[in-house]
């Protein structure tokens, strides 16, 4: 089921003794750069450094209390393994989570530390599903998808509501697309309370499949993508996909130059540790190839996580 | 003369129009590796990242229209140097800064960027102040020294104000201190209204000078200091001193190893990017010389310009 508004604003209600209301930051030097006003809502200064976390918050406090004692089981590459981690803590429940091997030394330890129970896997999508299947006719956890999940949906929309509450006359949202789960909670969102908003998305040129999906009408799957944007890696869901079909004006991809260049931008000047995938819709600006001079745009640094021992500019 | 709460109060309807009120940032996982409550003033996204702006934008502010035209002059080894270039670039009047040869590339160019009038001289006070001379012959301008001033005080006096609006019940606020400029703004701040916080200093043991002022009762000058925090290197000023002496209950010297793993800890987990000397204060706690297990503690994350190209943790 798509979510509604009112999904949304329940959502918000849910989450908010537990998530940060994240600062709306704005930058001159980066105005200067890309020649629009740029509003950037903070979702790497979120708990867990990611908007996965709202999602995931509303996911774990929407289950009953008989659901909710079997714990929440997913597969994730990095930050919603963290996030439902982190919700299930608070609640006092387990969280079962399958992670690829090659997930960053940072990202196994972080959802350790927030007392996830870890099983590592084969990092293909066939060995994820496989192995999440086991783990939850082990223990009978309740699957809670990275994207593809209603309540997940509506939790990563509240980012938006909020967003709207401190700037409401934007004229553009630019969000990352992955899965979908953030660009089609922002999308609903903002196109409830304020339907002029254009709302664009911003991909990776070298995991472009949703630009492909939007671009041929069906789920195009992510096969080999090329990026340092390691957050973007998922194709659409079934249920990410028409919402994004329907609200979504057009998704731009950026090169990786692009990327890596707008992520030390944004370091350097506006003092925001973002990763890759975060700073993307940044790299939108960036490249400039929509013409956005003078408008208001909201960008959604979606997550901060990073292996500070790796750095892109690093030699 | 020691600014009133009341010079500061007027130093914030200055520069309101200019200055970002800067967000308070939390972070559990701080919090739970340090045993306080910690609350952070983000400095570091204050325009030109660092407080420094809140000085020299209510110095340059304070001016007569007649003073103003002759510009502004100062020597600083950085933050201040880009404070007051973008102040005066604001009233658009020159702005003359001399620096030290071994200020940083980032900084020279920022300052620059700022439309700052550079005059490069050696790394000493005595050629720092005399090049300083110079320039102030030459051109009439006002000098705006970068903490002993009363103008200045007042200003950095403001990101007090601010926290305590947003936080009015801290135990305990936590500055570094270099000059002392928004050490003792912050105290008087602090004092004037919440009598009962405790105001402690931090600074690096390397240079240790305010450290030995406060223990031998007269300011001791900054000789050959060694650290990694390039920004309190100076000594305590005629102006700060006192204020110090009365309003601050104790200064904590940190170790070099304690600002570089609580820098990367700042950065990893509450996604900040604070320079050395901006993370003087969580090194105070980091260190655990003080025991303010619970308490509510307030720092001042004071800047963020570092050079990306040479992070302290990179071989």
């Amino acid at each position: 089921m798509t979510p509604t508004i009112s999904d949304i604003r329940h959502a918000a209600d849910r989450i908010r003794p537990y998530a940060h209301r994240t600062p709306v930051i704005t930058c001159q030097s980066l105005d200067a750069r890309v020649g629009a006003q740029v509003f950037m809502k903070c979702e790497n200064l979120q708990k867990v450094g990611a908007f996965k976390f709202r999602g995931a918050c509303n996911a774990v406090f929407s289950l009953t209390e008989a659901q909710a004692a079997l714990g929440v089981a997913t597969h994730s590459s990095g930050n919603h393994a963290q996030a439902l981690a982190l919700a299930a803590q608070l609640r006092g429940i387990p969280a079962y989570i399958v992670m690829p091997r090659n997930a960053s030394a940072v990202k196994q330890a972080a959802v350790a530390g927030y007392g996830g129970i870890i099983t590592l896997c084969e990092p293909t999508q066939a060995a994820r599903e496989a192995t999440l299947a086991q783990v939850v006719a082990e223990t009978g956890a309740d699957v809670v998808h990275p994207y593809n999940d209603a309540r997940v949906i509506a939790g990563q929309g509240t980012a938006m509501l909020e967003l709207l509450a401190d700037v409401p006359d934007l004229d553009v949202i630019i969000a990352p697309v992955g899965g979908g789960g953030l660009l089609s909670g922002t999308a609903l969102a903002a196109k409830a309370l304020a339907p002029h908003i254009r709302v664009i998305a911003g991909e990776p040129a070298g995991a472009d499949d949703a630009f492909r999906s939007l671009a041929t009408g069906q789920i195009v799957p992510s096969l080999a993508p090329q990026t340092i944007a390691d957050g973007l890696l998922t194709a659409l869901g079934s249920l990410t996909f028409p919402i994004i079909q329907q609200h979504v004006e057009q998704i731009v991809t950026v090169s990786e130059t692009a990327i890596i260049e707008a992520m030390r931008f944004v370091w350097e000047r506006a003092k925001l540790v973002v990763e890759p995938s975060g700073v993307v819709p940044v790299a939108v600006l960036w490249e400039g190839k929509l013409d956005l001079r003078g408008q208001r745009v909201g960008v959604i640094l979606s997550g901060g996580n990073v292996d500070l021992a790796h750095l892109p500019w690093q030699p």
